[in-house]
């Protein structure tokens, strides 16, 4: 349904798509006969924002299997299992700077580099919980069901022809159980590990699920909260170090937002609040990222600056004006409105210096126009009311809707009753 | 001079050093005498806001040898002088999952893995332009002088014990001299680089430093631009996946801000637009790094939600309102708020979408209350604002104070010039 | 029985197993009870000499694990099974210079480094030919019985217990299989593997398996050709060079013959033509050999110059005396004794020469002492008697009791004969 | 001069020669331009008898740079200088298992994996006494000119090149100092690791060369003693597991004798008490070693049974006879013959044992046709007849010419003496 607006997102996407449906390049794995088989003109782009609208260009709808991709969620479910503590005394957290199938346990653990090359995944299979390999393959399963807001299919087929090419899998596995960081049954481990590679995704599922990372866990589609925002920032700070193989590095330089790559051609990447990509097409670089993925991303990233490092809006100045006396009575007013986040939190702190200097023994601070308060900038506003108010000072706050809940020790009041009470003083 | 809002960072700086004074383990650098003399109980910290503003606690005001956080500035430098491209050349920017020293260059290029450790140090010091070592190293003293708002002394005790200590450095610059990646004479470049690590520097020095990366390449104590935004984006990309050695990864994901460590027990970490931080402690851990400082920096991530990947501030919606009919006129009016990034278009889509889905054929976007709006958002924006009037919509902007000079196509008036058009439509 | 010449080898066994059995130092392995629980005071001694005698010292006669010695004789099995160069294709024939269970395959091709390590220790098994682990398994024991001289038993205890500690060698077989290098079923193999080391030796039976390869793969005690002498010299090679893991170089250095060692703490020597020597003593050096039996080889080195490269006694002159004149006749007279190699016959062609420089047109050459004829001297003796009879002499050999059958083209005869028949040319 | 005998080796290297003329594959050095601009059609063949008689083929006159070869000699002046035990305190004597120039050190240690690798090589060059590079230099050279029975020039333009094209071996040489392995001047140890390279050579130097190694340190040709036999033994022990680089085990495999390659295309391979061989050719295999030459010695090896480890002439029997009784006396008789090694001395006992089993009192040992007696088989022969004395036997030693002076404590008379003297006692 063509939108009165025009979906500049989907224009977008279909002109990458388009820009690159030539491009050549790159080898389609041949690791199993279906991806040896792949139709390798297979190319599509989706996009989902954080309000949970997907737009997308190209064969976004046609499914292939998820195979690595799928890491970053069991690495989420680990985590969901057993907590960041207890999954990596079993598995590291370092990019190995070394190919994804590297056989490489650090010295003294055995463990893994880290949970988004095989060896890692696999020890992460192994510590999500439940009984046998059916019931954890069926609770990855459901958590991607989550994150993409549909049921996803299993691929029999590819689940077959992965298990006929398991040796250098099941090499790791039973070298991480001689090593002491894999303790469970590697017959077990290895079917919870090709089970969730052998999940059929479109690139709309890809998009929703990296927009699930993006939304600190909440699935703009569903609404459903899937993981906790801690567990969506540890597994986006993974795959922005480790995400892209021996890439991992240059990506980051290049494009700046956390992604994972999979042998079949798909990636994700996910910006923080911003929007979830998921992108297919088999053709692989050798290190194994799909070569018109990477540089769709690159495209993207090259238009809209939407580097994780970036600097951010927030930190423009957000206080809005400030004025030495208010009305007859001695009182400095300071209007703040914005984010009040460690940093904008300074320019509060230097306005209020300034409009006490005078000897005003009132301050007013307006936040009505303040959009939300982070932990930090409240810790600091109450630190600072605390402190005034030990030297005498009187504090009144200003919000009228009441929706900054502050502090515990100033009036709170609105604009309106500040006036009246500022009045009353004079 | 106490302050009347009390400097609570200060403060929060003040609660670290106590609780970490009594922290014990790791051992001082023995490369050179001047390390291995250094005093163990400097324990320093700094942090500088996006305003300029420093709070510190401990010996902040003490001065050490910089040593390897220089390679940061260096990066800089050579990104210049060079641009990102043809530094890249020459050096990866890959972790390189090893040890600071470690000799490990490219099998296919030679370039060493990335500019933060020694051998892609040295390649970058000698991709700083300037005739003669003597002229790079005083380059590249400048711009950490820039950086750090004030002059730096050069210790010449450091350079000399650097340059008797210096074979494993001069046995990199010479492999990467037969592997072709290094060019340069190896007496020079090796004196570029000791003299870099020669430099003297304290905590406040230090946060001054990251504050610059911190706010996009501009001083915020002097208000200099020291070096470009995507220049400063670059170098904190760096060391959020290479500035911790092969700690890097578990430290983006326990602490999640960009950062550097130094032999003789400095660190700086940079949140983009939130604050840049300085701390020092001589002893180091297994992977050389310094115990207080890792600790410091784990327990304030701790406190305070610093991670570069957090959820930020902007992506709540930022439409304050929308109303489908205005005065008499049939006019959709949308007013939004904050800042206007990529993810918030999508919300100020959805309301232009439903404001105008009643047959209105006007659109009145109130800009008034936006803080700032991102390029691609004004792409975004532009497009849409072609797209209705392609369909016979008509469009007005309210910007009464003009700074959002977003379109050439749409009218962009005040309110009050706003409702008087739209009265005169009816 | 003690014999009227004392068996001084035995003596010299019985001294060092006086001067060693207080050495310290090592570890017993722990890799499976069965070697953890091992008596750790055993230490046996034995010697087996080209005439099948074999002299020995302490517990001589205690049962243990053959373990990895096993791998010299299923190496020597597939070379028989499938020859030198099929072999090779799937094994190499380098030095590792890693530890024994390294997990390290040629870039290439897959292939394990050496067929004496665990990894190439599997591709062997997967080598020798038979239905299945069980006849495979028997093909392995039975040649390692006939290299013995006596049936040996199997240990069911240590197979079990090598089943359950199996992990390392299963991801050695994987990894293999995913490389290529090995195409057989993995349990299959890793059975064979594991039962050749479950095998029961005492040091006599190791000093004459070590006797055995010394022997050109003739078991001097049996008199029973086992192996081909090319066999066993290719196992001797690659005992040379590969047996001691990473102290193979030193070893030679050291000894200077040909050795394989055991996680029991067994090990095996044999010098060409000399000796085969057993000993064991389970506490190993951090490298696996075993402290006491490593010992006990550099003193007998030290002592009694057994090095592979020493200076050969049969590098001295064999040309016993030669005469230019011989009864009236103008015949030139050549004596030789001992063996002829190459070596030897420079000096033989060198007193030709000269016996014939004075115009004698008649050689007769004295072959009645000498004790062999090694192929490439018989080629060299046989050129000469052609080139001079292409140039006009007459040549005689001497060989009364025909054992020489050096040449087709001269006369052979009996010194009498000789000497008649130089007075019926005079 | 064509001799009468037709030298038969000399006709075998020309054959060689003529074989492999054709030989395509491989390229030639391009790491100075001298081994670029190198005529690869050079192709020389020389081989050095015991008895210093040198026979050669092809291109044998034709000097060329020495390059690694002299690696080996300079590893023997070290072992001169310093003895081996302080050598290999600095260097190790395993096999890399890696390229020429690896940069690889022990872990624990810092010591480079062999001497013949460069950065051993390097070590070694340090090892040498003198005062400073040139005589050290000096020394090195004096030790190729003895070993070549001629003097050697030095080629100052490949020294030019070579320090030209130094970085990775003065890479090497300070690595090992920041490792501790090396402790000298880097410049000054780089000089004379060059200047050893730049010695110019004919293959019938690198024969001769060759030669003296394996006559146990004399030179055959000259007749001097250059090294001690020990070190010549160590020398070829260590080319026999580290000379080929990543192609010694197999090497040893299909040839089996020393080697020693160099990058100029010149091979030498030393067979104990046999030859020495020297082979040039440029164009160089993918491991660093001559194409031609190592097919030429592979040929070689395979009409000529020279491997080392091969079944020694010296371990058939040496009883010629033993008779029970003698005369009229009961006297056991044994008369030996050829070399009494180890291995034989088993023979003799079991032949004593024998003669005197029916109560015989005297033993009377016929030495007389002894060639030669090992050290250990002197101790043997001494410890027997100390037995027997002590059981009340009486032992008459014929060794008419006095040359086996075999023991103190027995009768040492002629057959003629023997025989009156047994005569005597009847």
């Amino acid at each position: 349904v063509p939108s009165l607006t025009g979906d500049p997102t989907a224009e977008v996407l279909r002109r990458l798509h388009d820009d690159l449906r030539g491009l050549e390049g790159g080898e389609k794995s041949t690791s199993i006969p279906s991806l040896a088989n792949a139709d390798e003109t297979l190319f599509g782009l989706a996009l989902c924002s954080p309000d949970g609208y997907v737009s997308s260009a190209g064969d976004s709808e046609v499914e292939f299997g998820i195979q690595s991709i799928s890491k970053a969620f069991t690495y989420a479910l680990a985590l969901s299992d057993r907590g960041r503590d207890t999954v990596h005394e079993h598995v590291g957290a370092e990019p190995s700077g070394e190919a994804f199938s590297a056989i490489s346990l650090e010295a003294e653990t055995g463990r893994p580099d880290n949970p988004l090359i095989n060896a890692g995944a696999i020890v992460t299979c192994a510590l999500v919980k439940g009984a046998g390999a059916r019931e954890r393959s069926a609770r990855i399963h459901a958590l991607m069901e989550a994150c993409a807001g549909r049921e996803l299919s299993f691929d029999e087929t590819i689940y077959e022809e992965e298990q006929e090419a398991s040796d250098r899998n099941r090499a790791l596995a039973h070298f991480m159980r001689s090593a002491g960081s894999l303790t469970d049954d590697v017959d077990d481990t290895i079917e919870v590990y090709l089970r969730q590679c052998s999940v059929l995704v479109t690139t709309v599922d890809l998009a929703t699920m990296a927009a699930t990372l993006a939304c600190g866990g909440v699935n703009p589609v569903t609404g459903d909260r899937v993981m906790s925002g801690e567990i969506a920032r540890h597994v986006m700070t993974m795959m922005a170090t480790c995400g892209m193989y021996d890439y991992s590095g240059e990506w980051m330089l290049r494009v700046g937002t956390p992604a994972k790559s999979g042998v079949s051609g798909g990636l994700i990447t996910a910006s923080p609040g911003q929007f979830g990509l998921g992108v297919v097409s088999p053709r692989l670089d050798h290190r194994g990222n799909s070569v018109r993925a990477v540089a769709a991303c690159e495209q993207l990233a090259e238009r809209f600056d939407l580097h994780a490092l970036a600097l951010p809006a927030g930190s423009l100045p957000v206080v809005r004006e400030h004025e030495e006396t208010w009305l007859e009575v001695a009182a400095g007013v300071v209007t703040v409105q914005g984010d009040l986040v460690f940093a904008s939190m300074q320019g509060v702190l230097r306005a209020i210096e300034e409009v006490l200097d005078e000897g005003e023994t009132i301050l007013v601070l307006d936040l009505d126009r303040v959009t939300r308060i982070h932990t930090v900038a409240q810790q600091i506003l109450q630190s600072v009311i605390d402190h005034l108010l030990e030297r005498d000072r009187r504090v009144v706050i200003v919000d009228g809707a009441g929706r900054n809940a502050v502090t515990a020790t100033a009036h709170v009041v609105s604009l309106a009753e500040a006036r009246e009470w500022c009045d009353e003083q004079s």
